[in-house]
């Protein structure tokens, strides 16, 4: 079962990501090996044609798959991203994209996870991510 | 050779996606199947332990391959990312970033690229991605 | 729903690929959007420490994804991978392994589908692989 | 510099892989940070078309990064792929194909690598790849 609560996600995000715009990019659900995370709807994000732009897809995938992780291992700040590969599948609505990783594998060094991502309100996904991060070595004593 | 100058993208960027910062993302060089993007080193773009976030150098990643590409066909906005991979090598120095762009491929439909990502002054890179851009269809007289 | 059967893409995988050895890989099941292809387990497939050899699940995953799309767009055979991703999560069993391919978007030139592989009898996944097909321009009248 | 020669590590493949036919597969550089490999054309990897199939490519990279590794760190049979992500570009000649590997990061845990593959005698490549092999921890006196 998960180690941390959306609220001690949300208080970790904002005390080590302070950069990171709370209105933007939420936490909704930490559950068993799993997180689901909202990227609000916003102009900021938009590309020609007033779509939401990659570069917010694939931050929004590598978070979702951060909150996995840390959802499971605890609050550990250093554990990097080592791999993202995303498809980028359709064009998405006018409205807020939601991020459902599923971690496919938590092992002691590294950990892989797929984000499939949805424009809310519909079915078929805008884009899929598999995201690799590599987890710092923890004392024996962990 | 390449249909659009360096200054010509810029331009192009600058009315396409107005919301991109000039000052945080410039083109630098744009040659035959190649283009160099830098990324300027920047508070916003860190991360904790004060390197640059995987979000920026993704979104270099995209970038230097979308002027490489715009290069060569000319100003198509409606040319869209398909699939990016990215990894991950080391953490970047407190400097700016280099995204060196060569087109692996350049199809009808598709064209792939790699993207080499080098912190200014450091031989070795800090990341390196291929990027997929699907290529809207074009008139005959084209 | 597929336009073609698991007896049909088995008759036309043995008239165009004769080389595939028809023991060692199996279509199971076509539905829409899906399809779910077995890898015999055997000596042949063996790396060092007797898995079955990671070439052999890479070849699984472009598999499961081609009859995937054959089945849903019939007998194409000039559909060709253009991307294939593929994290390699657990050491094999001495099993069978199942590859289940599950469509995220079948477009007019791209199709883009994740393929979930296990060892028969096991939860957990050995690997998970995102394959991209071009599929070639058809008539219009098809 | 490299800790195996080509001689070496044909010896190491014969040993802990003697499926591999070295006929198929041979291994004709090894220097600091790279390894070129030479897949011989053969009507056994041919698919629709006549071209070398996707598998026999992707075996191809993963070897020549496996042999990359393998040349500066020893032999150690046990490092294995994690991740492997292909772009295939053109249809390769009918020919043997040639694949070159760079080493881009040689960490303690993680080696990530690109392989481009070029139909002998063609300078523009059919294929291109880029592998992780997570390397087994080693005892502190190595």
């Amino acid at each position: 079962m998960p180690k941390m609560s959306v609220e001690e996600l949300e208080q970790f995000l904002s005390e080590h990501f302070p950069y990171i715009d709370n209105r933007a990019m939420t936490v909704e659900r930490v559950e068993d090996m799993s997180a689901r995370v909202r990227l609000r709807y916003h102009e900021r994000h938009l590309r020609p044609g007033g779509t939401i732009s990659g570069a917010s897809l694939m931050t929004l995938a590598d978070m979702a798959m951060y909150m996995a992780v840390l959802g499971m291992i605890g609050p550990v700040a250093l554990a990097v991203t080592t791999n993202l590969n995303i498809n980028f599948l359709r064009k998405p609505a006018q409205a807020d994209v939601i991020g459902e990783c599923k971690i496919l594998k938590l092992g002691k060094r590294l950990a892989v996870g797929e984000v499939t991502m949805y424009s809310e309100g519909d079915a078929e996904p805008v884009a899929h991510a598999t995201v690799t991060y590599s987890i710092p070595p923890r004392r024996t004593s962990d």
